[in-house]
């Protein structure tokens, strides 16, 4: 197995609207192990008598583990492995609640051959509703 | 120990200039469990055959992780647990390999006492190179 | 301690019949945790709603882990330290579903003193009811 | 995103001879998480000093974690999402070790319409080394 066939979408394969996705439930210990690797240990995150007291009533998850699942479609879907993360904004517009199903989507927005840059507009929801938004740019390989 | 006690910063404790720093040797073992919980096994993380085939040269950790740290600080420390992380703007600008000790600061940039939001630049660094760098939006409690 | 405190049963020690289990509540965090390291991430294990759209109504656990306990009875147990994994013949029979108790059982069935293989029926069940049955083969060291 | 777009092959799309792989860099954590995740704290997988008093010399990977690889390919990849894990015969051929590259690949050998069964033969390799080598069984939808 090569390089090669390991490797993702080249620039010479996308297009415009093209779109992927990936789906996963938040699941307690996700929150947890993502505490213990970033060391984010926020109190809202694993301490459910403090969550309480807060406007979110029960532990979310990190907004950066949301993040995360966008960095999983890039990474490994569109434009897959090969491609080279350049920037990514996030705006945060709802909770994630331990157990929700995240559905992170990347959908190819602009695509610069000049500069290989791909610009993708990235989105998390929570049954249909916009938990997350923003846009990623990638730097992808050229087939030739 | 009540919510208070566990509460970050308030608004009227926050001042342009005030900074905290979050720093941790990025093991081999993080990025494992990072591409476990976030689903991103591109194996540019975890393949060192194929890193090797990269331009990289051996593995690196995932850029979210990175970002994590960025969260790390703003929920735990400044502005610490209380705020709402509101948005994340992140560049990426030189790959982080296993081993490297990442520190990731945050600086109070803007406050906007009316809105609640406290604009916060956000640089990661290794060894004193920059490998991200970005700007972070939080909403914050007013203390009365 | 020397290794010879730390090993299982030898040869001369093993006798048709014998037999030893192990059992384990399986936690959600286990199924996540496994998905991560092994990067088996199909959406029956980690996505609640694709799982309800499945025959198993729910997300189930990992054939290959419910496997891993008899891994477990084998190398930590019967025949214990020492012994070699030969092979490892497994029908999966019934889902295992978060939250289950799973009882792996290693039984020996056959032993062939010349050339030192221990046969085992290995059976996994719940709640009685067989999930996984199987044999496995060890090789296993003199004492003398 | 329904189920159908997560949906892996169905019947009609496999042929024999069709492949796929997963390859991974076996690092310790992952060592370390399968033993904790599956009980099977073996010494010769997580204590050096005795693993350097057998014949491996060093810590050596858990088979079963090996065999996690094929059930990634076959359930991510070939047949992926859908298709039903029914059985997995497996014989280890050689130690992985701390470190090594595995490559599981699977290879669709034989399908019988009839019953919706898919026989692929399973072999993992390290540096194009045999360590395992089997066959599963997967049972798949039609797609009508």
């Amino acid at each position: 197995m090569s390089n090669n066939d390991l490797h993702g979408y080249y620039l010479e394969d996308l297009e415009v609207g093209m779109s992927a996705s990936y789906a996963r439930t938040v699941s307690e210990s996700d929150v947890y192990t993502f505490a213990g690797v970033s060391g984010d240990d926020n109190p809202v995150h694993i301490n459910q008598v403090y969550a309480e007291g807060t406007m979110f009533k029960q532990r979310i998850a990190h907004g950066i583990l949301t993040v995360s699942f966008i960095s999983t479609v890039l990474g490994t879907r569109l434009p897959g492995p090969g491609a080279i993360y350049v920037d990514q904004q996030i705006r945060f517009k709802a909770p994630v609640y331990i157990g929700d199903i995240v559905t992170a989507t990347a959908t190819v927005k602009e695509i610069n051959t000049a500069k290989r840059r791909v610009i993708l507009e990235t989105v998390c929801t929570v049954k249909g509703n916009v938990v997350a938004t923003g846009q990623a740019t990638t730097m992808v390989d050229r087939r030739s």
